[in-house]
């Protein structure tokens, strides 16, 4: 079944053929999921549905490239102490790593379809997700299967933390070698945790290597609480991304500039845990791949609000409102190698003939709005492979 | 006809018997409008009607001192330039007088009404207007009969700027007299924006004692731009509220701490138009009276979300979330003096027996999340005046 979606005021579709990757008066027709048709609405062909956007912006869907939803507990009295300058005895991570492993499959299945509806309900389409909170073989393993049933991109984080009581080099030779291949089949990439106190360079290294062995796609979280490695070994070894980036020297900014690895800022958890946002004016005009993303976990950043993100970028990291919602969208995207099309996953993140049906409309004239208006509800209808999920 | 509220896990009251100002496994009998009854659910008493919060969190509506919305036209283009970084040669404020007088009652009422539903849909109960794009005598006067028609307080703010074309001697003549005796009848207060390029300090201080000769209560634009003595002016002058605030000298804040003048933070403004977020936590430590407002306007802050001025004053302005929720709540009602109650009108910005039956519930646990997940959509059900406005 075909839809024509006419009446759209402003269409931000990224293809360099439109002016400025935005089309005025426009209308998309989506054919078994995919984009069939982008154009001016008074050419726009007939098809089995109909929907009048009456004036109202359309762009791709978010692509939440970096999220950490496949959990249990609560951290609400952590964060409440945080935001009071209390020191918080309990321990992070750890916290959410004794929850979830002592969850049934069911809760964990359940918590994570109700937080994706939250996410879609706020206009994302494709979203990424981690583990992370297992940190046992078998955690590790339902973990990546729960999710694999409902996010497009699941991501391995054994490599979190070292979890409380396990030997360090012990648990290092499973997260490399046991743990990975329990988890290889179902996952498209992993995650290491590059920062003092969790992965050094010689272990990300190790890491990084033992996934890339197995066919395996790399993300590093890098440079979150301080100078580090984290850039550099990402870039050194392709990786698709790396992520957080609250600090970097010139030479790592230019390191990103000169790479195909995205840059991926976390604006809410920025500022959730109060540390410095990351520079993604200076990576952006460096000529860095740049990418917004939720960070959604409950530790560091609970919320899936990329409308929250995108409203930040704009007004306190400086970006205008077309670079933000393009790092939301398309270099969300290319941080998942999903800027291309790969066997049975169209390319999302752009709305052009043949990428995946995943659109979003606002109840605003314009993307400006996004920024213009921040915190006002304003997803007011969205569309995920051609199925529409909202409004 | 009663409503009783039950099943509520944690409701902020402000009333200092309980601990906190807030009550654990709460329920809430609201009568013709009215709190008619606050304590632990167990012993809740009958009524006509009940809800069940099932353990979500309570607390009283947001009190939105400070707002702008009788308006028409639009300023996205500049909003759009700001964050470019551009200079942008369109006038500000005159765009919208412009507009504004042209419009049709109706339109302006049909803008005005649709802005509330925006804003009450998010929580908030109790809303100020202000005049202040007519600045012409018929056109402050329709102005502030169409905002008495749907607010709660509307302010006369004539003193926004001298318009363009005007005498400037002459509209200080005409703002205290003809144009301020056309509406003292229909509004509470009176505003004047006291900053460089609007209004100075002898003009100020003129403007304030007009108001104060007819019997009306006072607030200032002040410390916006720039230091300036608009602190100074609002506290002599023993002005309800003096609202910006960007810009204080250690002596501004010790002449709040000691005064009765409420000293109200526009977060959403201070980020929208990039400028230094108010010393909130500083005015706090020293003892003054705090407001959280949204200064919404089509110009420099263009939402009415006071969760994300909540979460902005939690995240960034180093409040806690207690502190936050009470100067979005009760600070508000001091800044427009209703935290008392007043012939007619029934104190607002808390839960206790008597006060206006204005109650959100929250879609969450704690209010911690307003700032623990910044952006989410957390409005549940909103009641106002003991009618269901959502939810
Ligand atoms: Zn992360
Ligand atoms: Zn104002």
């Amino acid at each position: 079944m075909s839809t024509l979606i006419t009446g759209i005021g402003e269409l931000t579709t990224h293809d360099p053929e439109h002016s400025g990757g935005r089309l005025r008066d426009a209308a998309v027709v989506m054919d078994d999921g995919l984009i069939a048709w982008v154009g001016p609405a008074a050419n726009a062909p007939a098809a089995d549905e109909r929907y009048d956007a009456e004036g109202r912006a359309a762009l791709p869907g978010w692509v939440d490239s970096h999220t950490h939803l496949v959990f249990a507990g609560d951290r609400t009295a952590e964060f409440e102490a945080r935001m009071a300058g209390e020191a918080y005895a309990a321990g992070g991570i750890n916290v959410t790593v004794e929850a979830t492993r002592a969850a049934t499959d069911a809760q964990l299945e359940r918590g994570l379809i109700r937080h994706l509806e939250e996410a879609y309900g706020g206009g994302t389409t494709t979203l990424e997700t981690k583990t992370g909170y297992g940190l046992t073989v078998a955690d590790e393993r339902r973990s990546a299967q729960i999710a694999a049933r409902h996010v497009d991109e699941v991501t391995f984080l054994g490599a979190h933390v070292v979890p409380a009581g396990a030997d360090r080099a012990a648990y290092l030779d499973l997260v490399t070698g046991e743990m990975l291949d329990a988890v290889a089949d179902t996952v498209s990439a992993v995650d290491v945790f590059c920062e003092t106190g969790a992965f050094d360079e010689a272990e990300t290294r190790r890491i990084l290597a033992a996934a890339t062995a197995r066919g395996l796609d790399t993300h590093v979280h890098g440079n979150q609480l301080g100078h580090g490695p984290g850039v550099r070994l990402a870039v050194e070894h392709e990786s698709l991304s790396v992520d957080h980036l609250g600090f970097l020297t010139e030479g790592d900014i230019a390191l990103l500039a000169a790479s195909d690895t995205v840059a991926t800022v976390l604006p809410a958890c920025d500022l959730s845990t109060r540390m410095p946002l990351a520079p993604a004016r200076a990576l952006l005009d460096a000529g860095a791949h740049l990418a917004i993303a939720s960070n959604a976990n409950p530790g560091t950043s609970y919320t899936s609000s990329m409308g929250f993100a995108v409203a930040t970028a704009v007004l306190q990291m400086r970006l205008t409102v077309a670079e933000a919602v393009r790092a939301a969208t398309h270099g969300g995207a290319r941080a998942l190698g999903r800027h291309l099309d790969r066997p049975g996953k169209p390319r999302v993140g752009e709305l052009t003939v043949g990428a995946r049906a995943d659109l979003q409309i606002l109840d605003a004239p314009s993307v400006t709005h996004l920024a213009y208006r921040p915190g006002m509800p304003l997803t007011h209808a969205v569309w995920r492979a051609g199925n529409r999920v909202r409004g």
